[in-house]
Parts: C-alpha cells; sequence; structure tokens
C-alpha cells in the first residue's frame, strides 16, 4: 500500500461510492458538507485499535469495517437520530495489502447503507504501527427530542431491541481457541463451527472450562450429547461478535410511528453496564426478570460450551442491540419485548437480587481485560 | 492510567469544562447534539499518530492537544465554516501518565476556544500500543455556500493569510537534534535556542548541512556572524511548528464582511501541494512570485541555518496559513497578502518555472518520509 500513496488509496477507496443525499459535498476538499434539515445534529466517534477490539485472524476486514461503522451508528440511533453520514480516519502500517483497505472499505460502505442509507462523507488516512479505525457517526433527529438516558421513571417498563449475548458468544469461542492456538492459522476464513477442528462432538472435553478462567480444547466444548444445531449457532455467535446487526428500524419505525421511549442507549457495554448508566442518570433502579432474558438459543450453545448463558446476556457487550424504557401502559412497538421495569431506587437487580457474576470491563480495566473485546 | 479507569478519566477530562452554545448536548450520552442553524454542517477528520504526526520528547501534551484541534479547525475554516464543536477519539497506551492526558485535553480546549468559542463536545477513550488522537470538526456555514477548491478563474489573485515554512523550519530543527541525541533527554522543556546546547555561536557548523542531507552538529547551525536574532526567531519556528495558529480570524472575518474568495484551502500539505489541488479541481495554472513570499525573518533563521528558506515557503506543510483565490480587482481583506495569479493552463510554478527542489511528502510516500510532520 505504501507503493500506491495516500492520494491514491483516498481515490481507490471513494472511487464509484454513491453518497446519501443528505451529503451535500462527499470527499475531496477540506471538508464535506452535510445537510442537517432538522436544524441540528447527533454525533458520536468510538476508535478500533487492532489487536484491541479487533483481530485480523479472527474476522475479515469487510466485516471489521462493518463492525466500526455498526458500534457509531448504533449510537446515533439510540439518541433517536437517523444516521446521516460517516467519516473515517484511518491508521495503517505501510505494508497493509490493498485488499485488506478494499475490504476494510467495503464493510463500512455495505453498513452505513444497512444504517439508513447513510454513506462515508470523508475521512483521514495515515500511516501508523497497527490499524487503527476511528469513526464519527452523524445523525438528523427529524424533529423529534433527543432520547436521554436521564428520562426513565419508576413504573416504565424496561425493553430492548435485538439480540443480547451473541457476541460475548463468539468472542469466548475464539478467545479459547486462542488459548489453544495463539495465532491460529485458519483466521477468518476457519469454519465457523464447534466440531471445525476438534472432530467427533464425542472427543473428551476439557472439565470446568468457563469464559475468565481455565480453556477448552478445540473440538472438545461438548461434554455430552449435542444438538445437531450447535454448530450453526456458534457460527451464529461469531457472526454476531465479527459484524453486530444492530436492529437500527425497530428503533427508528417506532419512532416515526410516534412511540416515545423515555429512555434509551444501545448495549455495547453489556446489557447490566448499560442500564446502570440509564439508572444514574435518571435517578431510578432497574429490575429485570431473568424468565424475560431467557433465549433458549443462547442456552443450547452455552450448554454445548459448558458455560453460563446467563453472564453473556447480562454482561457481554458488543452486540449493539437498543434497551429502553416505556412509559407503563406502552404497546411495545414491533421488535421489542419487555424485560424488566423501573422502580424508585437505585442499580440494577436481577429478579430482586444483585447479579453475582462478573461483570463488564472497562478499557484501562488492567489485568482481568481481554486482548479484544473492548465493548468501546 | 489505568488505575483510574475508562470512566473515571473521562469524567476528568470533561470537569469544569463549559459547552459552546452550539452544543445542545455535551458528553455523557450514546451521543451529542450539537446546533446546526444552518441547516448545514461543514465536517472533516484528522488522525495524529505518535512518533509519526507528533512526538512527547519534542512537544509538551498541551501543544499536541492545540495541534489536534488546529489542523482540523483549519480545515473547516478553509471550507468558509465556523468551527462549532469537535470530537476527540483518544487512544493511549494504560501507562501513559495522567498528566499527559490532562496536558492533551487542556491543550485541545485552549484551541477549541480559540477556534472561535467551539467545544469538545463528546469523544471516545480506548487503550492503544502509542498515542492516536483523531479529531472530528464541525462547522457552521452561516448561511453562506462552502468555499470550495474548484472556483478558482484565470485572472484571479491569490493570496495568503499566515505565515508559511515556520512549522518547517522549526521541524527541521528538531529532525537536525535527533540525529545526533535520538532521544533528546531535554525533550519539550528544552530552551528552543539555536545556541540552547552548542554555546557560542562562534562555534565550528558542521558544512554543507541540509534538511535532507547529512546533520550540522547541535549549536553549530551558524557558521558566521549571526543576528541577535537568530534564537528568537528558532524559538518562534519550534513554536509554529508544535502549536500552529491558523489565522481563522483572517478568514472568517474577510467572509462575515461580504468578501469572496473563489476557492480555499488551508496549507497542511504545503503551498505548492495545496495549489495543486486547487488548480487542478478548478482546471487552472497558478504562477507564484518569489518576491511576493519573501520572509526576511525566515530568510534570517534559514541563513543562521545554513538552509533554504524557499523551500520552506514552498513546500513545507503543518503551517495552516489559509491561501485562496480572489476575483481580480478585490481589495484583499485584512491579514492577505498577494503572492501570485491564476492563469489558463495547469500547475503551479514559480515566477513561471516550474519548483525544482524537493516537494511535500505523503502519508504512504515510502522511504524518503520522515518519522514525523507528516502534514495531513
Amino acid at each position: 500500500m505504501r507503493e500506491l500513496g495516500e492520494f491514491a488509496l483516498i481515490a481507490r477507496m471513494n472511487a464509484g461510492r454513491a453518497q446519501a443525499p443528505g451529503v451535500l459535498l462527499g470527499p475531496g476538499d477540506d471538508a464535506a458538507v452535510l445537510a442537517a434539515p432538522d436544524g441540528r445534529l447527533a454525533v458520536t466517534t468510538d476508535m478500533l485499535v487492532q489487536d484491541r477490539h479487533f483481530r485480523l485472524d479472527w474476522s475479515a476486514p469487510e466485516q471489521i469495517g462493518r463492525k466500526a461503522i455498526a458500534q457509531n451508528a448504533a449510537d446515533v440511533v439510540a439518541m433517536g437520530a437517523v444516521p446521516t453520514a460517516f467519516v473515517v480516519a484511518l491508521g495503517c502500517p505501510g505494508a497493509t495489502p490493498v485488499a485488506v483497505i478494499d475490504g476494510l472499505t467495503a464493510g463500512m460502505w455495505a453498513e452505513a447503507g444497512r444504517a439508513c442509507g447513510a454513506s462515508i462523507a470523508g475521512g483521514d488516512l495515515v500511516r501508523s504501527p497497527e490499524l487503527v479505525i476511528s469513526v464519527t457517526a452523524l445523525g438528523d433527529l427529524e424533529g423529534r427530542a433527543p432520547v436521554l438516558r436521564s428520562g426513565s421513571r419508576a413504573g416504565d417498563v424496561v425493553a430492548v431491541a435485538g439480540r443480547l449475548g451473541w457476541s460475548a458468544a463468539g468472542l469466548h469461542i475464539l478467545l479459547e481457541r486462542a488459548a489453544v492456538t495463539p495465532s491460529p492459522p485458519d483466521g477468518a476464513d476457519a469454519p465457523d463451527a464447534v466440531t471445525a477442528r476438534g472432530g467427533s462432538g464425542t472427543q473428551a472435553a476439557g472439565a470446568g472450562a468457563s469464559a475468565t478462567g481455565g480453556c477448552t480444547p478445540l473440538g472438545g466444548f461438548a461434554p455430552g450429547p449435542r444438538s445437531a444445531g450447535a454448530d450453526t449457532l456458534a457460527a451464529d455467535s461469531l457472526a454476531a461478535h465479527r459484524a453486530p446487526r444492530p436492529p437500527y428500524a425497530a428503533v427508528l419505525d417506532a419512532l416515526r410511528a410516534g412511540a416515545r421511549p423515555t429512555a434509551m442507549a444501545d448495549t455495547s457495554d453489556g446489557l447490566l453496564a448499560d442500564l446502570a448508566h440509564i439508572a444514574e442518570a435518571s435517578g431510578v433502579a432497574v429490575d429485570l426478570d431473568s424468565t424475560a432474558l431467557a433465549d433458549p438459543a443462547l442456552a443450547e450453545l452455552a450448554a454445548a460450551l459448558e458455560h453460563d448463558a446467563a453472564q453473556w446476556i447480562l454482561t457481554g457487550g458488543e452486540d449493539h442491540a437498543f434497551v429502553a424504557t416505556w412509559p407503563a401502559g406502552t404497546e411495545l412497538p414491533p421488535g421489542w419485548r419487555a424485560i424488566g421495569r423501573v422502580t424508585a431506587g437505585s442499580g440494577v437487580t436481577v429478579d430482586g437480587a444483585e447479579y453475582e457474576g462478573p461483570r463488564g470491563w472497562e478499557s484501562f480495566a488492567g489485568a482481568g481485560s481481554p486482548p479484544v473485546g473492548d465493548p468501546r
């Protein structure tokens, strides 16, 4: 890529791309110009660092590009705004194959399009020791008030749109693989099956493996009889981790139809952590209903992997589902399901009790942090 | 810093900060909300990577923060827009001293304030192997058409606001110091004087030193008699490199007073390179007048350093001055000086001839690239 040069690469990244209608001036000048018909714009930024937030041997460049856009688009949608455009600053080593840049770019454009027809309006390309992707997303509020974290009131219903825990399950599988093979030779092209490398499902498993503790040998996830669907479920979870698909439409269709949540966030840090932010900002407590949170398919996968589905659901980050609180009596819009209740007080409980398992982690949380999987 | 944790650090970075009036909702939710009274927003993003775009032993964190904001603000102003707000994604090693973050933050806020009272409306903080600062700037067009690169017409006057070549001179001094002492122990706190470490100005100089070739021993910049002002000039150039001060007001006051350049850019890549972009986008040629470009003070510094001031002026990046073309007969607004003429044709010449010296360089330009000083 250093042979192509910065300007040629930027031209290549923009070649043949059609800008969204809200992009009045695209790449090529000192700045882009966006329409802001509402008179306001929502704006958010997230940075992804190679081997911290993604690994090139775990994800295809196209998936990494999708994820970078999705996590920013989800933040904009969680404010109740429609993504208008993205700008992307990309740092990469001079030896980066052009195919990696092509894949990243294709993924970013694909997810921008999925996020309500937005586009990449501009960016920057610099050299850096490892890949760094910094995305800023902009969104239009379409005349509505932004949906803040601070609006929850006691009596509200807590509801979620999108799946919870699947990204964490995928990360779990990748981490266990990596613990056995630090640099998996199969990389992102490996078959995403529980049995992909271990042969028969009757192979002996490492006993007592957990997400934070010991490692289960590859292919040895299932100690007992296993459903024929476990491999499919594992592939699902890996896909969810590599390229989350936030259900933007569940939020935006509801808002456009007049539904009004009192507070909303996307589940980037994990359900408990994100609801804790809402509870704190709103001065309320939240109690979750474990029965409503149960996910039979994820439970089946968890059983096959000898893991705890509830932990993935409650603390797993990066699903980029949407969690919101709705006034009592609201008929939940399509795509939303009730999972709990807002009450007076503070904090977040599950079935009335504090969750005792491990929580989500922070970027600078120290020794306990996994090498990738930072939800931010 | 890893002990503080991500959320505590973010709180620390935002503590006591007053948001600009155009920031309707600041940090703390999924996204910020900005006013866009014009119905449009200009947006641009630039990434700075440690040891590529800045060095912690060359610049104080506060200067690095200023530079990160300034280069983005200059892009917004070069479109004819007023900076409204910035969002900042910051990657840093877990061992980064909190004082470094404090300095970066202070510098960013100071320059945002200088950029017409804007503020830092939001951001992201992640861990990365080296410092990475990714800034997105947003600006309001105040009802005016954006000033593009494509509007130049033959007969226009080329004019500049701000100093040219001073950042390159400062980089030259830093590179020569580094060639002698790879990791200068004095760092950003060193006295910024030509004679700072070499004692008397009569010390013998390394003969024939140049910016791209051999190295001049520290303190040996001046082979002959030197003006008493050389140390001050060197300090000026170092300050210009470490924290450029784009003359935002020269552009915005002119626009608000009704002046209308036909094309404009900031000099981030070097005057010749940035004018080449304008010439290409507009389908015109530009001829510069070397006499009008002459800078006696820079020439004095260049003589003391045995360097060519014209090269700094013509190809040095990162000054973030503004260059614009104005209709013939325009009385140039305060702060602007004519430096050339737009003609029919293509390309950029100096006194009617092609510039033969080395050009500005690209991020991925390969072996010839200096370790820092990437203008983007």
